[in-house]
């Protein structure tokens, strides 16, 4: 089969100066270190990520989405930079300079490169506002983190925030971010292996258990990224404690798995084995291609995973590498 | 087929006066406040959890394993009773009072009811002499928590005390406990539906990347509850994580995935397609039939996830409900 092929999850980030940083933070806002093709992205004095061009510079993005044989990518900002811990007066200011330099990256191809803005959510008001305004100039759709410091997605404010994303067509990627964990989490990645998959699985489970889909309307488009975390194969172990322990259910008249239907997830599972209880679970029009590209963890061969999945039909292909996809961001 | 029924995972909680908990901790420790078959784990003062007297009575057990057509159940502690934050003098009598317990409740029917021994994890070195006490005594393993404050299975002290039940012939369970996320897991569970899992899957990978499963012998067994926590459907993020970066794989010199010959799981999922990817991806001779019994979020009708799943042969399940604990636990 030759399908399209769209990639909803993959990041950037800008050539972003310490200079301009130390607008958001002195010590803790990202910023970009680089002479030439290779780089690091700098929190204040210390590295954060060792990282290539591909990351920043339109032209090298452009040649890796023909490498990888992609149509198109939609990109967002890399979770580091959401500056939710910063005084609104300064990351509103950022995240519409981070947001202007997404739209500039994209410019360069505007058919092929697509782009979600990063909106202050520790201000709803705020966010809701940067959320629209960002749509207006031709973002595609809004990645928010899966929490601001102890508020989760069962926050109301958090949830006007949905709803005014729901009402304005705006569509919603959901990245873990900020871990859990602590200093248990310091090696070996922890963070991203363990913390990142948890975070995801409150998210979800934070609309779910609250009732919050209950509330919002059916025509919110959200999606978690990394294949929902541990969600798909955690959810039996949660409907079970939903039918026998009171407190599960007090606020969610439904069994949790009867919301599959109200999310999305992106395929970035690594696994052929996850991938088809992925399907499974969420049905072939829940999930959608996401490789968390051009970082070292995500699918470094974009696609291959769905592609060459044995088990899916072509029809779930075309599905997951696209259809979806068009229909979730309207491109 | 009618298989021998083994459920290697089961709580108990014996009767424990509140001046009795008051040794360990007078407002922490655990208690039972019961006035016939229902009752309430305490904390001091404050409820902790419902329960019945399946949990605490000898003949009520023998009469639930009856019911659910088991063989033989292991019993361990309900982890809050694991005390691992307590001084030493008061937590090693502790763990011994438990354990006596538990051998007394078990004597009504030593053929079918088996018990595991807690120790106190703080005092690496009351530890194995707690756990090579019980071992004499009749205890058929000991169950671990999965973490003693800040330190986790990679910690050399822990690492000591499984090289101890690795030369002592002790098998281990590891269970989560003391769940991570603080405040933002207070409501509907989600310690046992988010933090639980992230706690199994800290604990598996503490020990796959720290290297520890290269230092210690090929002879430690060792099982994780609730079929592992989400380990097996992130298995593949792991492995790439471990192949692109550098810091994944600094301590850890084989593939992840390699290391799951070195680990069992119980079979605690609760949906037919997560234990599939379960047995697939751990092997039959990996996965142990594991109930989490008497409690709300256990398996109601014991075994039947695996016996009477489509997808696994009359080999297999008879490995997971019997065979493998056999071997396992020696019994």
């Amino acid at each position: 089969m030759s399908a399209l092929k769209i990639d909803i999850h993959s990041h950037f980030f800008p050539r972003i100066t310490q200079a301009e940083a130390a607008r958001l933070h002195p010590q803790r806002a990202p910023w970009l270190h680089t002479d030439g093709r290779h780089g690091q992205i700098m929190l204040g004095d210390k590295p954060f990520r060792p990282v290539h061009d591909v990351l920043w510079d339109p032209l090298r993005r452009i040649e890796h989405l023909d490498e990888q044989g992609l149509d198109i990518q939609v990109m967002c900002a890399t979770p580091v930079m959401f500056g939710y811990d910063q005084p609104i007066e300064r990351a509103l200011p950022w995240a519409q300079l981070m947001n202007d330099r997404a739209l500039e990256m994209a410019a360069v191809a505007p058919d092929r490169l697509k782009v979600l803005a990063q909106v202050p959510l520790q201000d709803i008001e705020a966010a809701c506002c940067e959320a629209s305004r960002a749509k207006d100039c031709g973002h595609v759709g809004v990645q928010i983190g899966n929490h601001v410091g102890d508020l989760d997605l069962d926050d109301a404010g958090l949830e006007t925030f949905l709803h005014h994303c729901a009402k304005e067509g705006i569509p919603l990627l959901v990245h873990p971010w900020d871990m859990m964990g602590g200093e248990r989490m310091r090696k070996w990645m922890l963070r991203w292996l363990v913390s990142m998959p948890a975070e995801t699985q409150l998210g979800i489970l934070s609309l779910i258990l609250s009732g919050a889909f209950e509330r919002l309307p059916e025509s919110l488009r959200i999606c978690f990224a990394h294949g929902g975390g541990g969600f798909a194969f955690l959810l039996g172990r949660v409907d079970n404690a939903w039918r026998h322990r009171d407190i599960v259910r007090e606020d969610c008249p439904n069994l949790p798995s009867s919301y599959v239907k109200r999310f999305f997830v992106d395929s970035a599972v690594f696994d052929p084995r996850s991938l088809r209880l992925l399907v499974e679970v969420m049905g072939a029009d829940r999930v959608m291609l996401g490789s968390d590209s051009p970082f070292p963890l995500g699918e470094q061969s974009i696609g291959a995973g769905v592609l060459e999945h044995p088990g899916l039909t072509d029809a779930d292909k075309s599905l997951i590498c696209a259809g979806n996809a068009r229909e979730f961001f309207g491109i």
